[in-house]
């Protein structure tokens, strides 16, 4: 079976840099996976896209380099089965609130015995290999999202299920539910962020995250975030056209234009 | 944000006509958003199409002037956050059976701490603007389906819920419910017709409902109906190609050839 | 292979009255081939979808009872034969303003020795069966449309064509050509729409033409029009949509809302 | 309403044959359906599409003879009912696995009061006719998978459901449920495979089941099953293409090559 | 007919700024409308759709406020018939080497008697109104590419012709028939787009090109350009993807993860 | 640049055996590039897409290890262009019936100096590398299609085209242009194809053909073909279906059923 590139980097101690798949594009896909980054996410959840599209974005990642995930957009292992079968390397699973959640988003990426994943490789023959069925359990990644005071009250019974390869804070709906307004980290936000990559790490777990932007990104790797996304295709394109847009008519792009607060 | 024109009527207490869409295009759906309709409802439940081709019918209505409101196709909150992050300015949701499932329903359609939904506003940020998620809360209206005996027996408890901006009858499925077949509503549903709309005004909620033509709409107008869907894409068309054909070859058009009873 | 059975009708002295497809949806191009007509026409010209749409267009076409035809763009070749292999039983070409346009078109519909078809049947083998390629040449209808000043000029010769089956007028472009408005045809127009009928007769050529609407339709058949198109799917539905919205807010449809002087 | 022509070959005593659809293209759908099976099955569990795409293969294999089922991908009844909505004239639904979700599964596909269907035809109308909602329960045919060790537990009970018309065995499923390899049935797989026919067979119950290949699918035959299924799409095809690309290079296809021993 | 703001900007004696769409994404498209650009050019020459797509990509364009405009891929009449039909109101014509092609290419762009569009305004009456085919002769931008040796040395008679409106430079073309690589124009490049902008404002015709970057576009607008475009999405992506990937390593992005030499 | 795998192998002296789609699907186009074939044609001509597709399907061919090429479907460069900026390594150009023909075809394929093909690489600049423009012409392979009487009389004159580097032959529109049924080669067909192997190989031109299946592939070799299409992917799969589908109901598939006489 192909090898999870992502996997290897985050087992070799690197930082691993992502990208993030909002657009209905199979050839921004593409590019994004051309684009340095060593792994990009499929955003089943936000994007803007369905179940059909999105294996056809995961076909475009694998067209380069980028190791290929998913974010599914609930908790069905029905949708998380197909993104798998689509060729899925990981999963990042939004809104894991408890070590059941944890357990059961697991069990939805493994076949019988250790889980409930329903056979069909499909696509996945094709980008993994002739053996895909036999390697699929310990090479596809499995990464739950903290994103509430439920399930920072309930991290280390997350962080310590069997099979979670790491968790991933999304840090807007974590500042929601804390009472805060989305954007750049600070507070009662950037101090769980601290705790959630201290207690991951503890555990073997790998913490990662999504970020508004660079600066942000860096500061989260000092924090020992293992995976970091410094913001959306559509985040960064429009912070871009507008620096472009504002630099030819003469003046320098405001925050509106740019827009990119949360990294979206 | 941009404003809710549909909220905006209803609230001058004017009457509201409606489109639906069945249809997988989005030529046509903004041909039926310049079609002289108050609104456009996409719907997911029983169009002929999936939930990522419903985010282009939503961009596809928002290019013209009617307010693009989806109907889901049933209570899974990460498909009605899609469907609000994909710019539609309200839900109808089906099957809201009780005052439990009104709730939950409002719950999905808010940001915490009001609700549940999920921060990603994507598409929303273009057709609401900037300050998209600050103001989405009171802008996105919530429609509860009324369509069975169950609703009606909570019926009171139903459009009590805090955050149901109306309810909106599905005539056919309430007729099933009832044991009578779908069509032009007559005896117990027509009398269910007038109780809802009774109940929802006394409560503050808007009365809202799909039609089977234009006769039903006015009469349900005469009921105190303030959303009314004359027929859907399809009904409408069928019963004008069939009209039309027979005129071209001379005669009149028979009810089997214009299929519209049920305004599907 | 099987029938043609638009070609049959026409055969046996029947009038075909037929329907016109602009809309990028397999749904509602299902929807026209049971709705009454006899043929269906893909609109390759003005309808808003690509080559590879009308493939998919012409297959829903052939999942209902009416022939399937095409409209093609220009008089490309290379277009015509992917078409025909799609399974078009039936082309309708544009702008055949001399008997020199009219042998190409027919040379493009037809395999060598005939024409210049290229091999490679595709759909049309399942469509028309595992014999297609020996019938596709008696099968497939052919229809030069005349809409211009020189087609008219040239008249007599573009119907003496060997192997053209029709000629299929359109009046906006032919009043256009003549200096007229488009719309219902009248003076000029009217002129020419009659002699088209008499000479192609008289050259056992079918006459065809598209039209405003069914009070048109009817009128051309009086002409001794053979085919006969009495509007488009968008036309008809939005005629439609006008007055239905309009009967419920209580008022009549005005011609602005209708938008149906031309058909479209 | 259009006679269910796979209902109708169950009930005359026949064995049917059946193709198993995986790839997104309404073309090879079409294929399927000319190809000489009794009915083609959408897959939209292990299927490389999402819900949009398989109304659309579905309307494809309706063009042709072979009756459309669908496989939906969880127990979400607002799924099955817009297969159905979409002209699926049978549900083959997974991981059946007590009488209970039996129950669930036939409900979802029976309008009230039989069952919780939700009213809106739409394609029904089409590829059924006018009186598709007075017939539809009496001719869609419901599958209830059986692979797993639960299934096999409550058996009995699963067949004895109420308008249940058959199961449909998923022998790699099940295999794994029993903790052996997917692939060609042997040992205690080949034994519930037994079991499952004649239970099924004894209850009035029609047999079916997914099978690697033709050799497989005559063996299931001998056991009594009814619906035989002798690969999907992409096994069959790179089965072909192996043995296709080995013979032109002289040599015989690899069992790696040809990539079939479960049927994908 | 809506007004073309363009046009409107132009006649005013501002620059306008414009984007550069190559993705097959409509959302995509909606952000670049809503990205502070004065147009947005759908570009079916080079970008990865085809004309199908190009249809709902000016939708979406128009869905925001920036006036949408197409570059056709050839001089073909159909296809930017069909172009205008979908609502351009603007169309960038490649390689007009001649004031032949430059008369050709206009009449395509004029219904009769001032040219050869074919009559089925389509989309047009939705974007641009009722009226759309009285007004769009004069509402609709037409733009004569310069890109090679032979454009330069009829260019007097290009820009002559009756009914342009303007010319666009392609630098990247035109310094490949000049002899010198793409990217930003020196030496023989720089000097034709001096006498472009010079004599094609001396004969009143507006002077627009595609950039490299911001810092080009702002040396053509010293140049007298009217209309900059200050490369395309991807290329705008690209970079800002590089800088930003670069930024959470730590090191500088190189020229060759920027990859914007040429602005594409 | 990324190496032309499929111009190494033909460098090397080896045969290369190529597959050919015709399906509008990503994934089985996926498949054929897995499924041991050098290289896979993406077949724009006879393909049941248009070009927006083709782009995908050269995304989707190339996510596999063969070489992606495409066949255009007429000689129009602006098509011919497209499809190298979307990846496409080689074209095979049909209906080359003139040294002249052949002329123009390569010089669609070439950047000024050597040709008219314009810049803007798009996704060539991902599958290819940032250095894509600069190696282009000497990587993109071009085979000249010779299907016809008239190019069997030029055929010195087209082999001996600058730039050209090979010939693929049509074996069933030469047929048709010799006045022959399409099938396996026999008599003058056979005797056109031994002529076309020698001249080509004469002239360092290398040799290709289109095959009914592996056996006529194998006679193709013997007569000296280096790249050799044993069926296009449809006719494959319905053979290949036909017997399996017999072999269920024990007989043997007849040649109605499996279809393949011609490999389509």
């Amino acid at each position: 079976m192909r090898t999870n590139t992502l996997r290897e980097l985050l087992d070799s101690g690197a930082v691993a840099v992502g990208g993030w798949l909002s657009v209905d594009s199979r050839y921004l896909a593409e590019v994004l996976s051309y684009g340095g980054y060593d792994t990009v996410t499929v955003d089943l959840q936000h994007g803007m896209f369905g179940l059909g599209e999105a294996v056809h974005l995961l076909q475009a990642v694998s067209a380069g380099p980028a190791t290929p995930l998913a974010r599914c957009p609930s908790h069905d292992p029905a949708v998380i089965g197909k993104l798998l079968d689509a060729g899925a390397y990981g999963i990042i699973c939004p809104a894991v609130d408890s070590a059941a959640d944890a357990a059961a988003f697991v069990r939805a990426c493994r076949y019988p015995p250790s889980g409930i994943r329903s056979f069909g490789p499909s696509r996945g023959l094709l980008y993994g290999g002739a053996d895909y069925a036999e390697h699929a359990d310990e090479t596809v990644l499995t990464f739950a999202m903290i994103e509430s005071a439920a399930a920072l009250a309930d991290l280390e019974a997350i962080v310590a299920t069997p099979g979670l390869d790491g968790v991933y804070v999304g840090p807007n709906d974590l500042a929601l539910s804390l009472g805060v307004a989305p954007g750049a980290p600070t507070g009662v936000v950037l101090e769980a962020l601290e705790r959630i990559a201290a207690v991951a790490t503890a555990a073997g777990v790998w913490p990662g995250t999504f970020c508004a932007d660079a600066v942000v990104a860096r500061q989260m790797v000092e924090l020992g975030y293992r995976l970091v996304t410094p913001g959306n295709d559509i985040g960064i394109l429009r912070t871009a056209v507008a620096d472009r847009v504002a630099a030819v008519r003469g003046h320098r792009s405001t925050d509106a234009e740019r827009g990119d607060a949360t990294g979206y």
